[in-house]
């Protein structure tokens, strides 16, 4: 009898390979945030659909393993008859099998599907890991989407600022100064940016899947489907050996023996260190040191960041004069403006911009109680009315030919109660802290969370994520390794480096605030470095209680509000320019008159 | 011939003994931070006095490793002709091995005297550690102290608040939780927790050089010499067997077959992993659990606390009255008072209260330049006069009774210039932003750092020290494991922790600046927790820039005034209390006036 679900499926190969147990991880070989269609056994296997998660299969039963975000909707989406559900952070997958399984239970794995600290876990739950030797899921995942290939394209020059050929020969003198032979890569941003490319394998994540191989001397392997090539310029990528993505695991194993082979000890595929073991090489577990090199901006990637921050913000003040203007209109002849349809308007305004490509990730256009949860996404189903009553939050942002945008803003369009202006005061004074606070070089981001949560934590509230993280050049929208968090984070803020600052405060079920800016980190007094904004959007100050603001933080808003006026003025349409005027004057003379 | 220094000395014992090399390092076995005369074989050596360092000899150099603090008294104390001075941490002695020495050279150590993490950089250096079987120094150190012989006390119920057999009882419950067969402490603090004692083995330091196992039933075995324990009752120490100190490792290694022992990951020598392991027991390295049931005070441990922070307040009081008084006074005559004269003032004054029974540690009495060392000691040749043009910082405190006390205030007797003013004024205001600040219950002191630095920062200065540190229950005046400074600190601040606030400035060769008050952490909203001052001392408002005072800042002052003013009036001389009124009299009033 064939087996007709994916479990079924699933179970009959184990059957075939002897297996008690087979592991199913939300993951692709690169560890990536958004997992293409293809990639996605777990959500094909289960129906969940959330960005992280992890199934265990056994033969009489089925574990679905997922974390505190994502409690309610796999309620929603998965069949829990099937699966029993399961904590991915407070009841580990390996500490589940270590109280359950007998020990030498033979629990299959993909070794390209997992990083070496997971791998360690699961050897120490004291089963025999059996690492498949293909993917296994080839066969019997019956419309398997493609694998994704999307079109590379150059990242010249003039938008790029270092030419691939330089930040080849600055690896190779890295892995010289640290005695490796070769270093592996596997995380797509890393790529590329050594190599000056940009992909489209996953919608707006603009970063080729490839792999890439280079030695001390600066030779390099691209091991990458030809097709993704094909509008390539080959000169773009001149000297760079191009090899098929499947040769990239046995090239790694021909290369390693008696050498030493730099992994990602995050991020590597465990497959590797089996290839450079088993060749009788050496693995050096470090931080890939383009993860470093590509955090710190050079001054062409940040004008670049600037003038796309110029067209978003353009884009922001036409979007923002339009539902000023509209949301009380509609609202009065019964015909609200919906989350779905600001969300449209906000792309057509964006598409105006010359240098717009797409939206640098999926935007939470939030109305209500909407906002209260951090990540919503609108649907029809749950697609609602922007009204003069509540708070509405967009957080959106778009990717430009020469950087990458990310900013929310919390909106009004009418006296909102106390409760309310309270906490957008709050939220607001948590931002001005952050953003206004210079700080010794090599400053790290746990030190200075405390800063932005302070009104917060003053009324005995909090937010529950993080303050800030790394934005990439017309890159990954949260790009490591930084991140501003409670959370230790050892790399320091250093000039170059670009963030985000953006504190919130949710309500169950009422209301969600949170204002962010991205920033870039400029130098200040000597030794100090501190933010310099780079969005550019007028933040509402209508719901603030303006007698909580300090003299200095009106001195910032009011020249935070004549920056944006005097550079977004020329850019605007024609009418939306009086609406910025008057939502960028200024709070002082206001105040005194 | 007989060597007649101690580095001959050395060396003949290292040629006996078939050693290329003899680390001799500033410690005891019990990692203290001060150490005993008998102890500090580095000071004999070498002649360098400061807190941290380590020498290696070799047969024909010899190396001296001290910190950055130290750099330049090292040039002062040591014979730099004899001994090579090297950087501590910048240039560890265990890379120096690796980079000089042939691989095997045959390295002489005291195992008691060293921990795991230093024992492992060791055999990375490969080089070969040989473990030396006894102190080695006692036949060669001529005139060489006698090990320290403090008589213990008791601390009774009243003032502890636990019962050393309950106390007992909860760590045995940890360790059956723990599945621990036996804890070994060597930290003279937790036995002295434990056992509700206290030591004199060290001046300042009341707790006694001991060790201690204690199993899953609580049955405990104390290692200490039986001369020190002449005047305590036995009843205060029921049920504890007491055996030789020198019985210790081998008493460990006796219990150790087939068992777990747990060891202090930080803080253990390796020579009882050496017991351990040559037994065929286990070492399970965590942090001695008794660290952290100390740390979080009980209700009588904290009524003491407040109870000797009254006291010592009412001696500040005294002693700042005097000050104010005799300052200008003595300088227009001409005898202006010195450093060492008004630390001898306020040691009497001290004395005058019931309770007091020495200081907690040195006093930092500094004038003018001298307060620019954070870790200034007054002597004959240094001393400074007082006068109304230079601040003076004093930060001293005792042990009381029923708890310790440690303050710092930086005074004027008269005008001084803007700069001194602004910093005067940056360090109250980062003072005051983190005494005020309520904090999710959980966090950690790294966490909090940055807010009391502010204002430093926002002038592009700042200080190079740690913002708290934790302070015994008539005990350490640094006691772990919670500290608040750049650093992580992984140990979170919870209700019943007792830190100090202590921020400063140091303008080299100019001048220093130090406000620090000892607080308790308390309830809050739920779910947070905040600081509650225990220091009751005014503070020296006269060079603040009132202006650049918020309105919450000034109501903090006037309200933590009043209570120094309602909370000491009862207890203050006569003649101190007309200036207590006036140093503690509200802000907002004369501002306002």
């Amino acid at each position: 009898m064939q087996p007709t679900t994916p479990l079924g499926a699933l179970r009959a190969l184990m059957q075939t390979r002897g297996l008690d147990g087979l592991l199913v991880p939300r993951a692709d070989a690169h560890q990536s945030e958004d997992c293409a269609p293809h990639d996605n056994k777990l959500a094909w296997l289960t129906g969940f659909t959330g960005s992280a998660g992890l199934a265990l299969v056994l033969a009489d039963r089925a574990l679905l393993f997922v974390d505190g975000r994502y409690q309610v909707q796999v309620q929603h989406e998965v069949d829990t008859r099937v699966f029993e559900i399961h904590h991915l952070h407070n009841e580990p997958v390996t500490q589940w099998i270590a109280e359950h399984l007998a020990p030498g239970a033979r629990i299959g794995f993909e070794p390209l599907l997992m990083v070496n600290s997971q791998y360690e876990a699961l050897c120490a739950s004291r089963c025999e890991p059996v690492a498949l030797d293909s993917d296994p899921f080839d066969a019997v995942w019956q419309d398997r989407p493609a694998a994704p290939c999307g079109a590379i394209t150059a990242m010249p020059l003039e938008l790029s600022g270092e030419s691939s050929a330089d930040k080849r020969q600055r690896v190779a003198q890295a892995l010289r100064d640290a005695a490796v032979d070769y270093l592996a890569i596997t995380l797509p941003d890393n790529i590329a940016w050594l190599l000056n490319v940009r992909g489209s394998d996953v919608a707006m994540s603009p970063v080729p899947h490839s792999f890439l191989l280079i030695d001390q001397q600066g030779d390099t392997e691209w091991f990458v489907a030809p097709e993704k090539l094909a509008s390539l310029d080959p000169a773009a990528i001149a000297g760079v050996m191009i090899s098929p993505p499947q040769a990239f695991v046995g090239r790694v194993a021909e290369r390693a023996a008696g050498r030493v082979v730099a992994l990602d000890a995050d991020f590597s595929p465990v497959a590797l260190r089996f290839a450079v073991e088993a060749a009788g090489g050496t693995v050096r577990w470090q931080s890939d040191p383009v993860t470093w090199m590509k955090a710190l901006k050079n001054p062409v990637e940040l004008e670049g960041y600037r003038a796309s921050h110029r067209e978003d913000g353009a884009a922001w003040v036409n979007f923002l004069a339009w539902l000023q203007r509209e949301v009380p209109r509609r609202e009065a002849a019964g015909d609200p403006i919906t989350e779905l349809e600001a969300q449209e308007k906000q792309r057509e305004f964006r598409q105006q911009r010359a240098s717009f490509i797409e939206p640098s990730f999926t935007t939470i256009s939030a109305a209500g109680s909407n906002a209260a949860m951090c990540h919503y996404h609108s649907s029809p189903e749950t697609n609602r009315p922007i009204t003069r009553g509540e708070f509405y939050l967009n957080d959106s942002g778009g990717q430009y030919l020469n950087g990458t945008t990310d900013a929310t803003r919390t909106l009004s369009f009418g006296p909102l109660d106390a409760p309310r202006r309270l906490h957008y005061t709050a939220v607001l004074k948590g931002f001005l802290a952050l953003i206004t606070l210079p700080f010794p070089n090599g400053t790290q981001g746990h030190q200075l969370d405390a800063v932005a949560r302070r009104p917060l934590w003053e009324l005995g509230l909090d937010f529950d994520h993080g303050t800030g993280h790394g934005v990439g050049h017309r890159m990954l929208i949260h790009e490591l390794p930084q991140r501003i968090a409670k959370k230790v984070n050892p790399w320091p803020l250093l000039p170059g480096s670009i963030m985000t600052i953006e504190p919130g405060y949710y309500l169950a079920e009422q209301y969600g605030i949170r204002i962010e800016n991205q920033v870039e980190v400029v130098k200040a007094a000597p030794g100090f470095s501190r933010f310099s904004t780079l969005t550019l959007i007028p933040i509402d100050l209508s719901q603030v209680e303006i007698g909580l603001l300090s003299e200095q933080e009106k001195v910032w808003l009011d020249d935070y509000h004549q920056q944006v006026r005097e550079t977004l003025s020329p850019l605007v349409d024609e009418d939306a320019r009086a609406w910025l005027f008057a939502a960028t004057a200024s709070l002082r003379v206001q105040t005194e008159a």
